[in-house]
């Protein structure tokens, strides 16, 4: 190897690190969204979520296993769905509050300069949907040599419509002809009508996708430059943060003087000199309402879009989602959502979804529990779900992972009869423990100290059936719980 | 008692029978009636169903148990909900096949005549509903003198709107003042709307509800005279019929030559001159369509009527039906009907709801179980639900009722684990009977014969989880059963 060939091998990394920011909890897209189960957990064709795609189209030989960011209370979530897609995360960042995507992207940056330094980033939204990956993936190889030279790239997606919901990135026309890859004129805030569609017709302005590519030590310099309390914030929350497995938790109540919520945007991106831009057309969209996910549908000859068991007569320019088993029938209906999955049913105008968020809102207060949370009930051994239950019993199917292991437990006032359908159990209850194989049962009485474990390889599935005259979740007595929990099931 | 209060007593029944028309199959107000689940058993308020509401509306003192004429495959159904609302029918007459009313109440008519002679029967539709009982009582007091002359009544609905999916009764407009059972002047087809405002305006025109009072010997003289066929082919059915405990099979393909459907409306009414018609305000609706269901409901400031979990946000002039645990949202409709109960969603334009049909047969045309079937399958002993369900296991809960008592069968390719969840049950397994208690279990491996029986005085409530690689319905060979049944569960 050359000198020369040297120092080019030094400024161009091995691979990208992906680097998912994964902590909204939007309710634009009620009810398949909810707050305990947000939108890029969700799929919305019935295959991978959001963010297994996302997580897919972040691999292959260009790319390291990716870094996340995301909530406490979705870290168990996050991880299986990554794990399920097939890829095995670097490490995921539990913030424990959300502060937008600038302290965010400082934590992850230090983290990264920290414990892998001179890595690239290539920072996603978890919750975007790109149909033309190699149209993105060419785009990425033709920003890294302006990464390499120092440059924060944004990758400017090629406007189809004058979308009034996005922010906007100017260049100067002349400059596109020059290359790939065009310095930043300006970020625009989302515009009117008018602005949008005189954008639109300029053709040069690209729509912030608010995906960026950037080595993490220019990046850290930048937000030291532009937003010093939070790059002082991020170096005190990683030096002083901790990892367990493959979770890492910032100390975020650390010494540096607190921080308020602030977008990467306006912290580092409208500020910086170093910022360039990659126009690049890869249908790209951030699903950010139910009309988006209408306007990227197939439709039918009136301009329906239909999944599950949906009928749609005498209905046209309508998006009709019926979930599970539900069966969804339309009559005489111009330009309406409906949406019906797990237990709510959305129906609005069309034009009238950007207040979907709203309807929540007011459902939250109503005490509908529907507002904020689906059936299945996701937990650090796996999850569960009530399929029945009247005042005296109550049925569940409860899904242990590989290696799960739920706390030592009694209940006082119900028993449970379990029986295993697939999978392997192991089951302590009292001083016993046994294996329990599928179509086997046993019973564990009201006041018995037990235990449920999954110690196979493949996901184990269990019904159990309470019987009592009290169900509530909180009849638990923890003894001891492998997840340091309290409080949970 | 004198000789003349002797005669009065004998031409004035002791009490009136009520003849109940239950055959009805409906789907005009689908999702919540279906073909297998009919408007007249569903319930529109979370109360009683329509039936148990017109038994309980014939009933008191002035009533004799009621008489039912419904379809073979509802005849449990009918029974267990006539029963449950407290009422002991004193016969349900089965028909084989719908044939309309003309020859359903030749039959009702020749079973009294032939096995309570002399009665008055009063004849209701199951499906319709009748806000002010007292009014409708005092109409009837005021028709039974007429009947003892030999008069057929039917009960005219002075009209609250120009309808035009009712038929009307038009009456002389002099004699309406000569007391207040008039004679008929003519039967009137539904109108067009130019027409119903007419009718409405003239004060001389009466809703045609279906509900009438007559001597059963009087009626049978009448189809006699005026439909002689039915007249033959019904005495020949119920000679021919045999009882099955409260139930009751006239031989319908019988002697007599073949009959077509006919209302008794064309058949007897129209042709009869001793149809006489009580004019009465008693809040009466034939409940025929989502739109009727919205106009009699109690609306909120935007016109909305809302049941349940149901939010509707600038949405006006609109029913909202949320059924079980489902919570329904609107967002910025008008005029709309969304009913979501047991697994399917209608959503329709509210001046489009006489189409429902239509969906349906559409829908049923698709291959889609939604369109007929609710989750709860009716049987003779009870009732069933599958709860949950995946590849290799189910659950279901299943209702057996006092006395009732599966057959004895086996499955080849499933196993079944039973939790007694309420009440008792009685178990065979393959040579042993043994009772199970609230929260006992047991199990039986595939290829044993076994059986299922409720010995106790309050409904036994099971659940059931089933294991195999094939879990349909028509896995079971049936060894022995007290209905008589060959192929069902």
């Amino acid at each position: 190897m050359t000198d020369s060939e040297q120092s080019r091998a030094a400024a161009m990394p091995a691979s990208i690190r992906p680097v998912i920011l994964c902590g909204g909890a939007g309710t634009r897209l009620w009810p398949l969204s909810r707050a305990q189960f947000p939108k890029q957990l969700a799929s919305f064709d019935g295959g991978p979520s959001l963010l297994q795609n996302t997580v897919a189209r972040a691999s292959g030989s260009l790319f390291s296993p990716p870094l996340l960011i995301t909530a406490e209370d979705q870290r168990f979530l996050v991880r299986d769905q990554v794990e399920d897609g097939g890829a095995q995360p670097e490490c995921i960042i539990l913030e424990q509050q959300g502060r937008n995507t600038a302290p965010a992207l400082a934590v992850a940056a230090q983290w990264l300069a920290d414990h892998r330094p001179g890595e690239v980033m290539l920072v996603l939204p978890s919750d975007h949907v790109i149909d033309d990956v190699p149209a993105f993936h060419a785009a990425i190889a033709q920003a890294l040599p302006q990464v390499a030279r120092g440059k924060i790239v944004t990758f400017g997606v090629r406007p189809t419509s004058p979308h009034t919901g996005y922010g906007y990135i100017r260049v100067d026309p002349e400059a596109l002809s020059s290359g790939p890859v065009v310095d930043v004129a300006e970020f625009v805030e989302k515009p009117s009508l008018d602005k949008a569609e005189a954008y639109v017709a300029s053709g040069a302005y690209f729509w912030n996708a608010g995906i960026f590519l950037f080595r993490a030590e220019d990046f850290l310099t930048e937000i030291a430059q532009h937003a010093p309390g939070i790059a002082a914030w991020a170096a005190a929350a990683v030096s002083g943060g901790g990892a367990d497995g493959a979770f890492f938790r910032p100390a975020e109540d650390n010494d540096a003087a607190p921080i308020q919520p602030i977008s990467v945007d306006y912290a580092v991106m409208e500020r910086s000199r170093r910022v360039a831009v990659v126009p690049v057309d890869m249908g790209w969209s951030d699903l950010g309402s139910w009309n988006e996910i209408w306007s990227r549908s197939d439709h039918d000859g009136h301009g329906n879009a239909l999944q599950g068991s949906a009928l749609a007569v005498d209905t046209a320019g309508s998006l009709v989602i019926a979930g599970g088993d539900t069966t969804v029938a339309t009559l005489g209906l111009k330009d309406v959502v409906v949406v019906a999955v797990d237990g709510a049913v959305l129906v609005s105008a069309r034009d009238r979804v950007q207040d979907v968020g709203a309807v929540v809102k007011a459902l939250k207060e109503t005490g509908d529990s529907n507002a904020d949370l689906g059936s299945v009930v996701h937990r650090p051994w796996g999850s569960y779900q009530t399929t029945d239950r009247d005042a005296r019993f109550q049925t569940k199917r409860i899904i242990v992972r590989p290696g799960g292991k739920l706390s030592s437990q009694l209940h006082h006032h119900r028993s449970e009869h379990w029986v295993v359908v697939t999978g392997t159990a192991e089951v302590t209850v009292g001083e016993r423990t046994f294996l329990l194989h599928e179509n086997e049962s046993t019973y564990i009485s009201a006041g018995t100290v037990h235990r449920l474990a999954n110690p196979g390889k493949v996901p184990l599935h269990l019904v159990e059936v309470q019987c009592g005259t009290y169900l509530g979740e909180d009849d638990i007595v923890r003894f001891d719980d492998v997840y340091g929990r309290a409080d949970q099931g």
